[in-house]
């Protein structure tokens, strides 16, 4: 009994380590590059056992960047703050302590891999729009959440991949400072 | 002598049909899975030849997207119309009828060859950065420039490589108008 208790924690454990490896050698290489042998080696178990746990290194790739984001619920917040609330917590989950780690392999798979953009896709606009819709019509909250979701993809490309002079080395705040009024504007203000 | 004029034409006509080859292949996968094989039978020559004007795979493909965009001069524009030039030149460098068929290969290599980063800063910061320079200190120029560049990096992403609903599939006129303010706000206008 306590065996069978033992064991799916054990196993837990090695799957997360193959998860962790498979991050850090996906973040290093592009995904052709990276071997099922290294990130075996680099975990410290047999190659067999992770395709065991999962079956291919496609199937490894997506369960290691697999990215279940919430973002906060914008409509529980005044309208005139959702610029701030919403870079704010785009800002944290890059670099805040709770930062995800798949985020930088997410967006440079997006441009490589189909599932993985559609992932981005869902990120970037689908939750926004979902909440924009309840108080707008839908076409008006695509719209919306696109332009918003443009602004902190470009964000993220140039603070955190292309390391961009100018963006990548300022202070968190003051690009949130920078950024606020624009997506303040994507969001509630009138457009053209 | 007619014979000594004749050469250089075909042997550029040649290369410029490798050129044109090899975007085609690099556009369609990643750079891994494109052969010099594959780009020679499309280019209708033989691999030898490919080797023989371009040494080796990675040259080939920094020809093929090596892009020398001039961005238009702001400083013959006045101030106000800033962010409605730059928006309208950058959706015509994609879109237009002189458009720059390498861009889309370019932004996809960047996030993971570091010389196609490179030159994806060079296009979306440097010279930008360099027309502000001569109006205002380096530092504001540098910051200016970037967080331009991070909105055009976002809209290229999420309009031509992503895709995203609500902005991929909107008219181009519209798409200006509704980043122009963005771009204007940036380059001029006062920042926190």
């Amino acid at each position: 009994m306590a065996e069978r208790n033992a064991a799916p924690r054990k196993s837990d454990r090695t799957r997360a380590a193959i998860l962790s490896a498979a991050r850090e050698q996906f973040a290093a290489n592009t995904y052709d590059k990276v071997s099922i042998r290294a990130i075996a080696a680099q975990a410290g178990v047999d190659p067999a056992l992770v395709m065991r746990y999962f079956t291919n290194k496609e199937t490894l790739f997506a369960c290691a960047v697999n990215v279940d984001l919430r973002l906060p619920d914008l409509r529980s917040e005044p309208p005139t703050t959702w610029g701030a609330v919403h870079a704010t917590h785009f800002i944290d989950l890059w670099e805040g302590p709770d930062r995800n780690e798949a985020l930088p392999i997410l967006i440079r798979s997006a441009v490589t891999h189909e599932w993985a953009a559609e992932r981005a896709r869902e990120i970037f606009t689908v939750q926004i729009r979902g909440m924009l819709e309840s108080t707008m019509p839908a076409d008006e909250a695509g719209r919306r959440a696109a332009l918003a979701g443009s602004q902190l993809l470009g964000l993220a490309l140039a603070r955190y991949v292309l390391r961009l002079p100018g963006i990548a080395e300022r202070p968190a705040a003051e690009i949130i400072a920078d950024v606020a009024p624009t997506l303040q504007r994507y969001l509630t203000a009138d457009l053209p």
